[in-house]
């Protein structure tokens, strides 16, 4: 996957420098429940600009314009995505959009940054990776949770060993809607959860198994995830737009400790547990089960704005030609999840391969 | 209060007046996690005593000695099952000790009170439950959560309308230890779930699917279970042996009122919320969705020991010639979804048929 | 308090119709910690338009031109305090400098919103409401909480009786920092209690004693403060700026129900407890104490920013010549009781009366 | 293990070897709410025995008579007073007896075990004090909390400097009832706090001051306590009998560290902040301040039951001829605290200086 603008040698005429003045220069599309987010963030920073805002609703255009005089609003989108003026597009929009948008920019030679998930269908996701690679453009599915301290702090005690081998990753974020009328809870909800194991955890599932139920609007508003991983890692996500209460709680087993992330905490996001289970003896009658329980720590955890981070992020991909780890390929993995899970979904449980 | 158990008439000489002198005697048999506290309850009533303790550990005896000098103690348990002098034996051993020691019990003409999980399989406990009838004795399965203030209230709710129609029921019951030998966690933890389920709810489940992983000793220690029931109701049971945090909580979500059971709570368990989603609009996209976001309401629960309820309450079935709603057929409802669960779990989340 | 602006006949030409078009125009002076969201909250509604901000620190004026592009920024206060253009001046400022601030403004004719604590003394407080009094002006002393969802519903289960009469006042607000350096933590934090208890309950405190110790710069930075009002009603007020972890909970006890407010939490921030105590009897060991525990009950708390309610207020009560509540007298109420409670934390807790 | 009270030559036949078999008898004067505790530890350990039970109650008796079938009861306390079968008298009743029961029992030669607070007045602290050691016998006063793994662990926490030097212990101890006849809430609740104030802290407070109200039956149900100490550390209670929830946590500041103490938590009992400010500059309006704000974590506590070892401690203190740290002279510096707090409570929070 060699992308990067500048090593080639022999680089075309076909590829302007686009971003010439320093200064990335943005349209958005979509301002709506996350729109504003995005455009404040890509204005508040030096190395970009939002020069443009579209969206059909002219109410959220009127909203665009009271919060940032100086952008440029249209409904007009195809005009942004060809103007000559725009160096990358954020698509901002229904999921179901994604990839008529992003191919469209790619086409026109811009980069592109994706709400999450990515597309409907993994066909898309590979189509719009091949179509980047080929206009050497970058893509950057929006995993925020990717850039929040919490996160970050966790693929710390992962990757050096704190927690030791993974056992389990069993995350629960429900609440009482949104609902969303073009997907149903999984894709609402399981992006977070799915972008974040595909980022944790070095092995990649083998198998998806999904459950759940419809009760309002023919689409599923609660469901359950199971994730086959190698070596009996599990992972399991549960879902529900109907919960009476705000549940983001993710528990870590590993070997070596455990770990508690509640993102719902003001101050003590992660909770490290010294406590594990240990083993001893051989026949099944001889087990001797000893418990560690020691102390509980709970590490800093940095309070920057995820998004923030993530927009400074995607101007450096952009600027410095570096491949993204939230990238189209991290997009897809997710969306081959959900693929899956809705698969499994239809046929109740039904275990699908990946 | 007419207790005997010859008022049927027709009634031959096999049968004879066992409680006679208006106390039920006991034998309960197994001392270990559990035993200590069937004796006290069962000890402690008017209406009944317990004789003596079997236990194949003189360790435990030792405890039971001390604890209740006038007990008498062995470790011979076909003298138990066998005395004339003894009217119920508590079976409080591991499970898959119960099917053997129940069945003497009632083939020697005793009332049975046994742990739960009832039985290991459906076909044992379809046995017992033969047996029983036949010869018009009790059996009670110890499914003391159901005697606890808090399920009591639950099912006042859903009998009374407050909740509405019910969409989900979703238990996470983890925490760290105690592991098993003989079962899997779900037999394990699941049966709380499974038989508070099956009182509370109307309806049936028509299939079942379970996901889990292994880690330690070769049995699961941590499975998901997924139940169909019909009119889209979906249950769902989250247990764990490898969690750094105790968790106790249910979500149950219905059409009008949906209700937070956390059961580590010392004061307020049931929390039950007047918030709701309702559905307007026909087409897809004009559906209006409209979220309702009311009060809470804490219902004071009733803190008298459950244990001591269901001994009493075992004595007045026995007594008064009732039926228990924890009666056999009730155990057998349980060990029937463990035994599909296990099923679903092996196969990976196959669905199993009820 | 007479203060109607227009029902008075013989106005003098000394008293023009200031807000003639329908729009107050507003002057902030202090763009620190506070004074951007009292610019976007009068900038932002109808009825009212901040012209003009003042500070000086240039840096501050940089972000306000920043923000709101439309907002003249000067450091000279004075050229605001007497423009013809401006109607109402908001004092955002150390409280050391309310007093001047705020009474140039009035003299100048120009209504005041004041930050909290109104003013270092109960002299100049009085002084600035006979002035403003003179001058049929409107001082409004920036009392935030009580227009909060809570502290209303917490005013109208004490007015309808709800909770029967009073009988303590408790509250703990805590937390790491952020200390000042020209007042102690009593008149950092304390306000806020006060405030609410001098809007809450009817009757006023009779006498004040306060505690406290000064650890790092020369001034308290943790104190209490017992306030005594008629009829054994008593308050307490527990402030820290040393606290590791941030409280901010209150407890109401009254005769009939006792509430518990804890404004750190995101839902549930009343909870009303039918609990109480009984005395029966009449000798010391006759009483027969009896105790109720029933339902707790969390009423929904209207979830708006407070600080936009108390701008519009404020519109409201300068355009149709009301009297608010929050007053230059309620702010002197506020002020009598600190500075009571400072020669008292000054003679280690004698009892100043008031 | 020489450790026997006669190794003091010259004394006389008056005093007899007690405790010659290895086994110290008790009585046990008092069996109301904490009794069944105390008669529970003193007889279920190695070392002592309780003999003989002693209450005006006959129905208390009969609650002995079951649970300890071979502890001989009596309401006849002058009895066990003077009985040469008796080693040590625990004294379980209320407060205004300690004196009496206390006295009569070191005149008889007994050791004495006295429920906290250990008497109501200081004069009669001294004389017991002085009684015993003219009689070689022990005092330990019941100051429970001391023997928890929570206050161990915080005395480590101090003692080995993690802390720091400490600025203040702020302790809230808050629930509904139960309400005392004879003492007001400050001697019911503060006795716990004083008396691990007193363990914890090196130096001794100066003075105190103390606020608080009657609402029911004639004495403070509701009180708040103020401790001067050397150094700027200051000390302050909250104690309340009429709270709809029960509240039992304490904030200790120091320079270091931070602590903060939530006896109702299963677990987490003790959380430990690595938080704190630093002052740099030296003109009030120079002053640089700097906030810290690292990890937490929670070290283990020990689980075990603090009055098993308190007692195991009595029985090693009089065995061994040991001064326990809890006693009479710790008794009598909690009594003092009380008493002077009764005479700032009466005066509404005139200083009272130790």
């Amino acid at each position: 996957m060699a992308t990067s603008l500048s090593v080639e040698s022999g680089t075309k005429a076909s590829e302007p420098i686009r971003v010439n003045d320093g200064v990335l220069r943005m349209a958005v599309i979509g301002y709506g429940y996350w729109g504003p987010n995005i455009v404040r963030n890509f204005h508040g920073q030096d190395k970009s600009r939002v020069v443009a805002v579209c969206d059909k609703s002219s109410k959220s255009l009127d909203r665009v314009r009271h919060a940032f005089p100086d952008v440029r609003t249209t409904n007009d989108c195809k005009e942004l995505l060809t103007s000559p003026d725009i160096d990358a597009v954020a698509v901002v929009t229904p999921v179901w959009t994604h990839f008529e948008l992003a191919k469209t920019a790619l086409e026109n030679g811009k980069h592109v940054f994706v709400e999450k998930p990515f597309t409907c269908t993994t066909a898309q996701a590979e189509e719009l990776i091949e179509l980047a690679d080929r206009k050497k453009l970058k893509i950057m599915v929006d995993h925020t949770f990717l850039f929040t301290g919490a996160v970050r702090r966790i693929k710390e005690f992962i990757d050096n060993g704190t927690l030791g081998e993974l056992y389990y990753y069993d995350s629960m974020r429900v609440n009482l809607g949104l609902f969303q009328h073009d997907v149903n809870v999984l894709w609402d909800l399981a992006p977070h959860d799915l972008s974040i194991m595909d980022y944790l955890i070095k092995e990649k599932p083998e198998a998806v198994v999904a459950t759940g139920e419809r009760h309002l609007n023919g689409v599923a508003d609660i469901a359950f995830m199971t994730l086959y991983y190698p070596n009996n890692m599990i992972g399991h996500i549960n879902v529900n737009w109907l919960s009476p209460v705000k549940v983001r709680t993710t528990l870590i087993g590993g070997e070596k400790k455990m770990l508690v992330w509640n993102d719902l905490e003001a101050d003590e996001k992660l909770k490290i547990y010294d406590k594990g289970v240990q083993m001893n003896g051989d026949g099944v009658y001889d087990l001797l089960v000893s418990y560690r329980s020691g102390d509980m720590w709970a590490p800093r955890v940095e309070q920057v704005e995820a998004l923030k981070m993530e927009a400074a992020y995607f101007v450096d991909c952009v600027m410095n030609d570096k491949t993204p780890f939230n990238d189209g390929v991290a997009g897809l993995h997710v969306v081959r999840m959900l693929e899956a899970a809705d698969q499994s979904l239809q046929q109740k449980g039904k275990i699908i391969q990946l």
